[in-house]
């Protein structure tokens, strides 16, 4: 049997903390009972949750600390407070350490990600991090990033993204050479998309070996699965990205009231009950919450910070898979190939 | 009985031309009796198609012109073909000179806003133009804009947004203070944000008389309709627009495939038939098609170019409105109001 998959809880992180942390732990262990966990934060928070979630607490140790970095802390509040000592801090200092092989944390991300670049170090080339998020499609699932690490991208932030992404797909969705696309909007010259334009035109000139780029995509082709990667910077990824979890809600919500307004469809909704429960899996945010922090020497989960249970275990589930598919060292392995094969691509000076 | 309302069509505008604009004008003409059209385009191919649409038929007249924009044309090749004598600029023509009152064309962005800035000219103190859309929430309707007039803002042209956006909402959704919103993402002191900041900081210091400015939105917010005006430069704000479209596309799918899967949901499907058919009417982006050209001496209603009679009718009654409402003047007397009573937030050197 292989190792279990250890897994490092920010349990302070989100707008709930261990209300939400310690039964999302729950459910995600249910689905992969070969987890354990370590739980950071508050012991008189944390310990009468476990008694009542006992599956849980048979898999997990608990790490007392009195300090939790607030979700309205600054970046640089939050390593002044809480470097050391923060259940966020500890729990990426578990991955530093060996002692965990990924952490999930709902907290801040602009704490989370400052936390993770100070203490798990950027990987060897890539100058700054992503955020990748796993997006359903109609087609299946594509990775979409960066979804808010950073705001703004040159050519060669682009093109890094696009390999790790890349290989993010590789790994996820066994492809060969999964499609790429870089995110734009169907406006010729205009002003401001010089460095898109730069990174369509490297990545046709000296293509990445692993990846195949088949040119701009719309913010609609993201729903269809056009390609199986969209690249785009942090700014518009990250509105992109809560933009479409607004609108499945509110259709979710046009559909709660179509379905109740008469007699005829309320007799509709009970005969079509098992089909109403697919869409509603199909239409859930919280499935596909848990964005990857890409870049990193270090797996890193971010959830949401308003997530549910059931929203925090999707996060976990994605971490345990980081960890069972080693998306990490793969990740690292493509990255060194891409960056031998076209070093004029990714190491080009910004446009 | 008031004045007809004049509609000048680019006939060749859009994937399918006269064969999608003729349709979609009749079926806005039945929707609003007063209208009258003046039709732009190649009379061989849109007389035959009028004559299948008697009722267009008599309430219009074509203007014939060889010459049409492609939609892949740059706004320069647009410009250089296609002025004085294309379909698009002969539309914007009748407007400018008074023969109509909004023009409607579903040809390239870029090539319609070259035109209509270079003929209709910006209105006094603004310098960019703005594309508005009009946005189904949950709360019944909000603007959005910019959706693609042009990319990246200063401070100075995220306010001229706000006040723009704001006069539309008060006249169009009759409002003494809409409430406007900057898009923002939810991360704190992150390089590039520094022009959303700043546009916070001087709608805060600065008020302007005619609109309540609540803050930062993000993308989830804009579906809830938490603000009747959501302001954010054009790149983010396309992408929002068009990702939010394929969401509500795929999750239509979805339904679709939910609802014919087994008999129970068929039968199911039957009986709750009326609901569904309000529910596809609501989440059909279609019905959302037009955007407003804001900041120009006339008014021009882009309508998406790969439409159909539907929605291309959705982009028409958006035109209607605009001049039965007298939107364009009210726009320019709250402008100038704004402009008076804030000059300093209207006017601000770029940060």
């Amino acid at each position: 049997m292989p190792q279990k998959v250890r897994i490092a809880l920010d349990a302070m992180g989100g707008d709930h903390g261990p209300s939400v942390v310690v039964p999302g732990a729950e459910i995600a262990l249910i689905r992969h009972p070969d987890s354990e966990f370590i739980l950071f934060g508050d012991s008189a928070l944390i310990e009468p949750l476990l008694v009542a979630h006992p599956r849980l607490k048979a898999a997990s140790r608990v790490v007392h600390t009195d300090v939790a970095v607030k979700m309205d802390d600054k970046p640089s509040q939050a390593l002044r407070n809480g470097r050391w000592k923060s259940s966020m801090w500890l729990a990426l200092d578990a991955v530093k350490k060996g002692e965990a092989d990924v952490a999930v944390s709902a907290g801040n991300t602009g704490a989370l990600m400052a936390m993770a670049r100070f203490n798990l170090r950027m990987m060897a080339g890539i100058e700054r991090p992503a955020i990748a998020a796993l997006w359903p499609t109609l087609r299946g699932e594509s990775i979409v990033l960066d979804v808010g690490a950073s705001i703004g991208a040159d050519a060669p932030h682009l093109i890094d993204l696009a390999a790790m992404g890349g290989a993010m797909a590789r790994v996820l969705f066994d492809l060969e050479r999964p499609t790429v696309g870089l995110l734009n909007i169907g406006v010729e010259e205009v002003k401001g998309l010089e460095a898109v334009r730069e990174a369509g035109r490297l990545l046709r000139e000296e293509p990445l070996p692993h990846l195949d780029y088949v040119g701009y995509v719309e913010g609609d082709d993201i729903g269809k699965g056009t390609v199986d990667v969209v690249v785009t910077e942090g700014f518009a990824g990250n509105i992109a990205l809560k933009t479409a979890e607004g609108t499945a809600r509110q259709l979710a919500g046009y559909l709660r009231s179509a379905m109740t307004r008469t007699w005829r469809a309320k007799i509709g909704y009970l005969f079509a009950r098992e089909a109403f429960r697919t869409l509603r899996d199909k239409m859930d945010p919280r499935k596909a919450n848990g964005g990857v922090f890409l870049g990193l020497n270090g797996v890193v989960i971010k959830s949401h910070g308003g997530t549910d249970p059931e929203g925090f275990a999707a996060a976990v589930d994605m971490g345990y898979d980081m960890v069972r598919y080693e998306l990490l060292r793969k990740i690292g392995d493509s990255l060194t190939r891409d960056a031998r094969s076209a070093p004029r691509a990714i190491g080009g000076a910004a446009s």
